[in-house]
């Protein structure tokens, strides 16, 4: 009797991951490659085919019981004929991702941003629990957003929807942002932009654990900063303060845009927990109405790094 | 032959709109009725059908010709049962719009917000051209917004998407908004805000033709600023430059979140024009990215008061 899987692939700067997903969600297997962004990135779709292949038969399973495939990139994405305008990291410029994937691997293939087949995966078997209205952001080293309305992502004109990490929150005198602007969300409450200013400001604060932190290492992490917050340690305070005020008065803004039923928050720097969702959820409740964040729950993301894949096999499952 | 015509309404504290629209969405016929507030607004759906019956007779025209009616209704609107939980300038709370209309005039009906009944008249035959994602922002006494992507409203999971007057823009020492906050869109960029800010500025600006104005009457229209400011009044420009920074900025934050086609500016402070829009244009490009401002564009509303009409019945012809 044939199976029901879809194979969901998320294309990361150093690795690309994959995994089956039965027509539940549920992960079959998972596994890595490395991406090779030698040539442009031009190997990568042969390496993804070949490696399905060697799994499919690990698992005594013919291609015909794959239903289709759904990839997350990084960059711009032209969703109407799969294009990557552009990938720094991967090497791609205007390549026809979707087109060269089902060259090689002979399947139905659907394309999205990371951050987008993430915000599907969070929704359909993570912190999302099926809700159909949904904003998820990540904060890593930059702040990256999916949208959700009716159950499906929002792209807008040009495939920018969900950049909240661009949305300006100092409009004078911001620092400048990988973007070209200044004083972006992503300036103050990315890993980045919460270790830049702890270290801005070690020297008015030459009794912050974080200053004998940075003396013996040279540097800060984003978790140093958080868990000297734990420990009371007044800099670090602030520093996360300042980061959860500009978050979670971005997330009213886009609340009160969207009405959303949940907020997801993941990426690296949502790990710190509590410390950061405390006051961000504050924030949040303080520039809000009481229904909107009554209807909005804001909750960590569930699934890491399997999201990405999740979502794949879910755009695969849907859309294909 | 039958005719395949719609019923568009548009409830107002004042007026009830109504209009005849066909297929194309073309107004066959339009009129007003009085709204009757009294009687917690009880006799509101008898007045609609007994004003339909009689414009139905002058067209020779028969109710089942009538494919299906839609109306949008200010206040908190319960989609799913066609509940409005309160609208406080007409009297309803918790009241069975849907229902109740529907037993009068014996038609199916679809209700909306109508700031979202508003966007999608724009969208069908007004400045939205057809767009599929869309904002639509009416600055007034108030400052509404209405959000459609792929071609639909988005409503959120209590009916609060597009409130985007309050997006708070003054996070500390904000004036306080009639939603209860401090510091919202609607404080400073609306009729009210442009005028309370002209006024309060004036012992400071006595050579201000706005003074002159304030002093004679006793009172400044937004016009009044509007028409200063065009006439190169140092004040008036202060004045409006503010209103457009800030909605120039919540308008970026928004479209790096919906990255819309159009962003379609309605409500009695658009009939400014150049004056306003031009500084809103200014601050909109400066605070988003090139891909977002690109592939928006700034237009201003071109239904005036039909736009609501238009919507109904583009829901009715749509959802019923």
């Amino acid at each position: 009797m044939g199976k029901t899987w879809y194979i969901g692939v998320d294309v990361g700067g150093t690795t690309v991951k994959l995994a089956f997903v039965d027509d539940e969600g549920h992960i079959i297997d998972k596994w890595d490659i490395q991406t090779d962004t030698s040539h442009d990135g031009k190997n990568i779709t042969s390496d993804i085919s070949e490696s399905i292949m060697v799994k499919l038969k690990e698992h005594n399973t013919a291609i015909s019981d794959i239903k289709g495939l759904g990839i997350g990139a990084p960059g711009f994405i032209n969703m109407e004929n799969g294009f990557i305008f552009q990938a720094v990291n991967i090497g791609w410029h205007s390549y026809p991702l979707k087109e060269e994937l089902e060259k090689a691997t002979g399947l139905p293939v659907i394309l999205d941003n990371d951050a987008n087949t993430a915000a599907l995966g969070e929704m359909w078997q993570g912190a999302g629990n099926g809700a159909e209205d949904l904003l998820c952001v990540t904060l890593g080293t930059g702040v990256g957003g999916g949208v959700i309305t009716r159950g499906e992502i929002v792209h807008g004109v040009t495939g920018m929807a969900g950049e909240i990490g661009h949305i300006t929150v100092i409009p004078e005198g911001g620092l400048p942002c990988n973007c070209g602007k200044r004083g972006c969300l992503e300036t103050v409450s990315s890993a980045t932009g919460i270790c830049r200013m702890a270290i801005e400001g070690l020297a008015e604060h030459p009794n912050s654990a974080l200053k004998r932190i940075f003396d013996e290492t040279g540097d800060l992490t984003s978790k140093d900063v958080f868990d000297a917050a734990k420990a009371q340690d007044t800099w670090a305070i602030l520093v996360v303060e300042n980061a959860a005020f500009h978050l979670g008065m971005t997330l009213a803004s886009v609340a009160m845009t969207l009405n959303p039923s949940k907020i997801v928050i993941g990426g690296g720097v949502s790990k710190a927990g509590d410390v950061l969702i405390n006051p961000v959820n504050h924030y949040f409740k303080l520039y809000s109405l009481p229904r909107v964040y009554e209807g909005a729950e804001l909750v960590l993301a569930e699934l890491g790094n399997d999201a990405g894949v999740i979502g794949g096999a879910w755009l695969a499952k849907t859309k294909l």
